[in-house]
């Protein structure tokens, strides 16, 4: 907060929504206040005009505070708009069927992988649909495609404090020379890094003038995604790969 | 906009955010100034804090605005708090089984249905998910079920201009008719009124205090909801009843 130019009620009123996103439930304002130290009349106000545009609503028996409806009819209008979701779609679903896998494609958002498009693994196994949930970039193979080629976010990655999911996590020394290893080998992988018995492997999806705008992976149960040393698949990889450079190729970002 | 107390740049801020949702892409500055009759300075310094808390995506070759990648986010966020959407889930699933067909449960949104779950009609055709989109209430039967327990909407609906989707769709002297006989008999139904070969059946999902807070409701091909007279099936009817009863009852919206 408080980039110059920047204007600050509506910084606060994106800190608040923000807060009520990742706290899994309702807030008070006087929780509201506190966590972004705020003077109460300042937050009243803020909740006040986001509650009448419909961003937030207030619970009538409690008082509290939560999301409101308008964000879920934004947040499925950038999925409509979205390129990269778009030309990932088509390519998304035979993916699953050839591998046999989930499919995700995702971004960078806040230090974050944002999911954009999930095809379930093809079986009939119960899956939650996974599309607007962000997942960790350093545990997961999506996340390394992506901290591979986005510098900055490589940078604040390496400098915070990586959560170590299993006791396989990647390390902040490990981190950098993985990367290297991915920018080297065109993919990444994780076995058992962010679930003990899962794996996941993905490429880079490059957009206009080459730059890499997301990721594209498969994930699943560590004994059908790796071999009995821990080595991803090679046709697995293959599979990935040629779908990455398809939708890249639809995107504009390869010569070729 | 404009209400006393409300904070101006917020509630600009969110008009900018519908307008960019409300059209299919991307828009220029001019354009966005022009609709919303602000200054070209004003429309810079919001999309400017907009694009920098990640609610807005500046397109770098075209310079167009689009809707963000944190939108949705909050959008899914929305959803997983969502009571109406947790406790209908479950009754979803079996309502979609027992009558083959889609459903769907959806919350009054300005002046639009939101859909807030969808469950995709139990065979192998192409569908595509709903949530998070925007349905007319005069022309679905969720709308009509929505609209007969909600005044407020009501009166907005009947004063407007009703889009006729079929030359079936309610005009606007038998809207009135039609929500008594819904509030009357406990649901709705709808055959060729917003997609010329298909019939929804819907019913109130009750909530705290006996609230409408939101309907479920199947739609399919209009040979297989209704008889060969056109009226709805009452088999299917149970089955939609049935479900909106279950969820009310778990939302603490029924005595029994």
């Amino acid at each position: 907060m408080g980039v110059p130019g920047a204007i600050q009620s509506i910084e606060r009123a994106a800190a608040i929504l923000r807060l009520l996103a990742s706290s899994s439930g309702k807030l008070g304002m006087g929780e509201i206040s506190r966590s972004l130290e705020l003077a109460k009349g300042t937050t009243h106000g803020i909740l006040r005009t986001l509650q009448q545009v419909g961003f937030v609503e207030q619970d009538t028996a409690s008082g509290r505070y939560q999301l409101g409806a308008a964000l879920l009819h934004l947040g499925s209008s950038y999925l409509d708009v979205n390129e990269l979701r778009s030309r990932s779609i088509n390519w998304a679903d035979p993916l699953a069927s050839r591998s046999g896998e989930a499919v995700r494609i995702g971004t960078v958002l806040d230090g974050k992988v944002l999911v954009v498009h999930h095809v379930f693994r093809p079986d009939d196994t119960f899956q939650t649909l996974d599309v607007g949930s962000l997942l960790p970039l350093h545990a997961t193979a999506l996340g390394k495609v992506l901290l591979a080629w986005d510098a900055a976010a490589a940078i604040v990655a390496v400098r915070g404090e990586l959560t170590a999911f299993t006791r396989k996590t990647v390390t902040k020394s490990g981190l950098g020379r993985a990367l290297a290893t991915v920018r080297e080998s065109g993919w990444a992988a994780e076995a058992g890094e962010y679930h003990p018995e899962e794996a996941g492997i993905a490429a880079p999806i490059r957009g206009h003038g080459g730059l890499v705008v997301g990721a594209i992976g498969i994930s699943g149960p560590t004994e059908r995604v790796c071999d009995a040393r821990g080595r991803p698949d090679p046709t697995l990889i293959g599979y990935v790969r040629d779908a990455a450079r398809a939708i890249s190729r639809d995107l504009g970002g390869l010569r070729t």
